[in-house]
């Protein structure tokens, strides 16, 4: 048996060397001569023959034990063995079919790898029984954990590179198995490959001792196998001991007879089964079998006559048969059908994707009679949703660095907790083994744990600071990459969409100040491309109640939601609200003053501490200068500014024209950076009118007042910018006024630290 | 002597406490009333003891051992507890002298807190003492070991919230051991508090036991001492016991008697000695101590009384004098002068700075004779320049992802090596205990360690991937911060610069693919406060080498410098290139044709592949449209784009008119996201004109021309671009034979999987 498994893992390897290599003779049928060599030798040897020699394994214990395991390949570059055993397994013929399994595609497989219109290095979204891509390290172990939520029947295999081990990511990973609840979730098997070394130096974890490992991985709450060693057979009758005994105590787990979990160490050469040396120096084992160890083939006979043993080693005419099919009794051997790793359904999440059950969210409105004189907390409504969301199903979980209650979410624990599964203390508050509410002060597990949990067909929601989820900027990234890519192959089904839902946001970090103070993932989201990302900025509860919705419904999205969670103004009943945010944006024309269709100047606004600095900026304009015809228009889907051929949500320009009108000036206040608001006004018509006031990363700790004042946002400033760009209008004296209400407010916050009863207490209907 | 350490202690408590509530009557010697408090109560109480009780025992070990410590606070809003320390030891009034030590200042003191114009509740650059904010959690421990790389005298003291030790870079970051060299560097003592709660639930360290915390830093290479319990008293015995014991252990280490770095476990009630309780709910030891634990004492007699029974359990009267200066006894228990963590050197790095010695870099110059000719990888002239910084300084480091080489700045290991202190075989490559370049796979390790290190008054260099370098967004955004607020504070000794070179840029993945393609870190960086950003785009390698030159001697600000590593043309001989990179923006005019002060377009660019095709697309333009008057504008200085009052490198609107006239369509081919320009020239003259290509998130492993091609940015989409815009012009057949060479590129490549010979080898002075 571990004979036949020596051979396939042979075949798997053969196939991982020569897609790096070859471009002709395919099967070595004659000798290899230069002309069979691509002209640019792309990818990478070394981490290839360990992620094989694990994936044939894994192979064989689902054929004995009939278990579903998602196979996650964290090191880098890692695609050609995975590409490998997805060709081999015939998974990749039936969703490429022009890679047909002879010769002929064989020869198209090789030469597609790394190759211009052909597929990446790394295990993308193009291979088969992925759903997670290596190229930036970091976050499989997260991705791991994530699939295996709420799916009893799953174990996800982490296979994670010591490079990667090295990550900060990473390195807080290992603690999630304090959140996995083995009757309820599945299993994680992580898999720590340590081969030395990473481009050039060792790695940090290859050169610790096996007693300071087992240490380590005992602290995190996980019982070590050791697999070690480089001789071929050795080392396989050693991997299927460690398989089968790590199986057993998942299975003890489970049934709560055992309490650590297993991982396994695998310390294999680099490069294994590869060129030994060249010209003296060591390869097989060492940091120059990291990339292609052999450089120089195409020019150098000696070379390319090393590279033909090599690849002669695996004896390619006993694997194939002369049309270039596997032989039976190796085809024999991996798992069938949706058991095969390359073809489990988890790893194509939409195939189990079920839609929510979502409860009509009108349900929840705000009764808003008439705008501004209302306050509430938007995002507490909003909980009331989420919290019917948990009662009705059981394929959702919200994602949040210990700020549920923060972000006033908290309804939510109403009917749901948060998850340990650690000892649980009478002081704790909604705690419990089998909550859904994963709160962990890690950004990087939410987000890799929400990833993991959406790419396996389910629900989710992160909540989190505006200022902090920039620490996973690359994170998002990298998921958005995902989606665009899912979105160019058919053959992946839509997921949900990613949620984030930032409620303490920059402008109303009263206590925490200027270290809380950072709009920067707008920015971070907008550079994305256009198919894949939303923001919406709802100003009141109704509003984000609406846009929730929306986005719990929506599919294969990163959507961008940022909402006060402070008391404040409510300005539209639900009809309004869905109505104004099925447009995108709209004139709020109870806000204004006389517009008879071409207003002197347009009071723009995105974002709830904009808005209601922009109606009462409007309001004083009324009250002072009477004759200013003002209109305010309120912007909730960012992308509708964009012009239609950058964004789907873009407006045309007759809408554009329609609300911003095509000469006036636009005082706009915006939520975030004003960088934003001037490149999607960019191209529309005469954009130099557009005066953009937003965060200029002036904060710290202070009243909300005070800190519109200090970002140039108050609506003081607001009205004087009207006034000073309508021309002809006679506004001295109220320029006066208005800047004699700054001095005041700032001798008044000297003096009582807080802001003025006027501006506190100030309401629109007033 | 614990008896009066104990009173000092409840001294420093009462002042944390103070802070958080009260706007008079500071030393309590009237009855507590409800105008004593203030209007918010902002601030947190939870960590503040804990934070204490760690200070007043280090004063105890200072002035026995004379030791330099530096006191990093890992937990947020631990400020009560450092400002608390900084005022009785006197060095609050010696920066800040209205803070005087007497009833008035004392009041002042606590009035300040957390108001508006007041200061923050972190650890802010306010804070006498800190390199540290803890406004964002995880990095402090990274802070710490860059604090004490090269300053052998200095033991970091970092205390570690066990919150944030939940963050992934904090995870990550206990392995700095493996990366610190006892004869050359100082010594960290991390001391992990574990108060047991976040926010609201509680943290996976303090559910531990102590054997699985033993076992964990076991295998991270520390040996822990535990410090448990409530009882004062005790605690204090045990304190001073501990610190001895690893004080004596760090002693042993350097001298090489000992292997293992020493660590502390204090396990102490959050919130202690503050309210037990209110209302039969627990608050000492609970997740209600975190912030205010009693929020109604302006409104509710009941809560002001047991507000005023905790405040009187410190017992004031017998800590001040009547004119609220602390008693003689107790000011003489701290350290004094440069000795007081408050007021030590090393906090204030500016103070320890020295200039490097930096060679000439004309030296280094490339000897271009004609623009266009000669071909070399830019970086690599980069890296000599690097090499002889390290030659000629010791207060200088490197820090990259284990990519040094990969970035082309190998010539460094010629002088230096790659830094470990675990052992070294004998196949490692330039590596050493006593090396300067620090490669660890972490980004946010190699942040944090060059935060430390420059904060502490040294020089370094971030060489890292430019997709990969987001990882870091957010403790970039801290870093800017702090810089800025520094500015603000006249006490703060200048530092010296952060610089990022981001060589593997995202043009260049040929082999990498669309994982590592992303320029999204200029719009990071860009939003930043303008007096502390810059960023470059030198085009070549005489450019790189002036830029690094300007970089390495400044001060204060973050240095963004983005450049190729791959062989590339170049174009500019040394003086050329100073004058270029001087000017932020020049007309090349060599690369134009016919401009005789009124183009008809002009071509530009920033970055060094939308240069070589900006350079090209002119050279074809003259070839195939020589009528048409074309200028070449390069842009080298990002921020010279920029108006002056929105950044000091702003252009003069003439100068910025000269280069760009004011009617003139211009085609800006730009390395980055196009919404970066489009937001640039926002209010210059007529910015419709401004026709931006960049990158447009289209990517995947192919070659250089092809990435191009895919993002709508080669040669022959510029010149279509300026075709089609400048008007009268007869361009039809131009446009076709444009078209067709794109075809005939789509066709090679599919075919021989490399780029054409005539773009591959393609000189401008051909």
């Amino acid at each position: 048996m571990l004979d036949l498994l020596h051979r396939y893992w042979e075949a798997t390897n053969y196939l991982a060397a020569c897609q790096i290599y070859l471009q002709a003779n395919p099967l070595l049928k004659e000798p290899l001569k230069a002309a069979h060599i691509k002209p640019r030798l792309l990818g990478h040897w070394g981490t290839s023959p360990g992620l094989n020699f694990i994936y044939v394994h894994l192979n064989r214990l689902i054929r004995q034990t009939q278990a579903s395991m998602l196979y996650i390949c964290g090191p880098g570059h890692g695609a050609p063995a995975l590409l490998a055993n997805a060709y081999l397994e015939g998974t990749y013929s039936e969703i490429y079919p022009h890679i047909t399994q002879d010769e002929a595609g064989l020869n198209l497989f090789f030469r597609q790898f790394s190759t211009p219109g052909g597929i990446p290095s790394h295990v993308s979204a193009h291979t088969p029984g992925s759903i997670h891509e290596g190229g930036e390290l970091g976050y499989s172990l997260a991705h791991a954990f994530g699939a295996v939520f709420d799916h009893p029947d799953l174990i996800a295999v982490c296979v994670v590179g010591d490079g990667e081990a090295e990550t900060g990511p990473l390195a807080g990973s290992w603690k999630s198995v304090e959140f996995l609840n083995p009757r309820r979730d599945g299993a994680v098997l992580p898999i720590l490959h340590l081969n030395g070394y990473k481009i050039s130096g060792p790695t940090v974890m290859a050169r610790m001792s096996d007693n300071a490992l087992e240490n380590l991985f005992a602290g995190h709450g996980y019982e070590v196998l050791f697999v070690e060693g480089d001789d071929p057979m050795e080392m396989h009758a050693l991997m299927a001991g460690a398989l089968d005994l790590a199986y057993a105590q998942i299975t003890e787990i489970r049934q709560g007879a055992a309490r650590h979990w297993p991982m396994i160490i695998l310390r294999s050469p680099k490069g294994w089964t590869g060129p030994k040396e060249w010209k003296g120096k060591a390869i097989e084992g060492t940091f120059r079998a990291h990339q292609v160890p052999l450089t120089d083939v195409k020019n150098d006979p000696a070379q390319l006559a090393l590279l033909e043993e090599w690849l002669r080693s695996y004896h390619p005419e006993t694997l194939f048969d002369a049309d270039g099919k596997l032989i039976a009794s190796l085809a024999a051997l991996p798992p069938e059908g949706e058991k095969r790793m390359s073809a489990i359904p988890y790893a194509n999440g939409g195939k189990l994707l079920k839609d929510l059950d979502l409860p009509d969210f009108r349900r929840y409105a705000l009764p808003v009679v008439k705008p501004g004189e209302l306050t509430a907390e938007t995002t507490v409504e909003a909980g009331k949703l989420l919290r019917d969301v948990f009662l009705a199903n059981t394929n959702f979980r919200l994602f949040c660095p210990d700020e549920t209650n923060s972000n006033r979410l908290g309804a939510v624990f109403e009917v749901t907790n948060r998850m340990t599964a650690e000892t649980i203390l009478p002081e704790d508050d909604h705690l419990s083994a089998d909550g859904r509410v994963m709160e962990v002060l890690s950004e990087h597990l939410c987000q890799g744990w929400l990833e993991g949990y959406l790419l396996t067909g389910r629900h989710g929601i992160f909540p989190c600071y505006e200022a902090f989820v920039t620490i996973i900027d690359s994170m998002f990234n990298q998921h958005a990459k995902w989606l665009k890519t899912c979105r160019e192959l058919p053959w992946r089904q839509s997921v949900a969409s990613l949620n984030y839902l930032l409620t303490s946001h920059s402008w109303r970090q009263d206590h925490n100040g200027y270290s809380h103070q950072g709009p920067g993932f707008i920015d971070t989201v907008v550079n994305k491309k256009s198919n894949v990302i939303r923001i919406y900025l709802p100003p009141d509860a109704n509003c984000l109640l609406s846009v929730l919705d929306h986005c719990l419904r929506s599919r294969d999205y990163v959507n961008l939601i940022v909402a006060g969670k402070q008391p404040e103004l409510q300005w539209l009943d639900m009809d309004s609200a869905i109505q104004h945010c099925t447009h995108g944006a709209s004139v709020w024309e109870w806000a204004g003053n006389n517009d008879d269709g071409q207003p002197d100047v347009v009071l723009a606004c995105a974002g709830d501490v904009p808005t209601l600095e922009t109606v009462a900026a409007a309001w004083l304009l009324r009250k002072h200068l009477p004759s200013l015809k003002v209109r305010v228009v309120n912007v909730v889907d960012l992308m509708s500014l964009s012009p239609r051929e950058s964004h789907p949500h873009g407006m045309e320009p007759e809408r554009f024209s329609a609300l911003f009108t095509d000469t006036q000036p636009v005082i706009f206040a915006f939520h975030g950076y004003v960088r934003i608001i001037h490149d999607l006004v960019h191209g529309r018509p005469d954009p130099v009118r557009f005066h953009v006031r937003g965060f200029m990363e002036e904060g710290t700790t202070t009243t909300p007042f005070d800190m519109v004042v200090l970002n140039n946002m108050s609506r003081y400033h607001l009205a004087m910018e009207a006034i000073k760009r309508v021309k002809g209008i006679e506004g001295t004296a109220v320029l006066e006024l208005f800047k004699a209400k700054l001095a005041e407010h700032d001798a008044y916050i000297r003096e009582h630290l807080e802001d003025m009863p006027e501006i506190s207490n100030w309401k629109w209907s007033d």
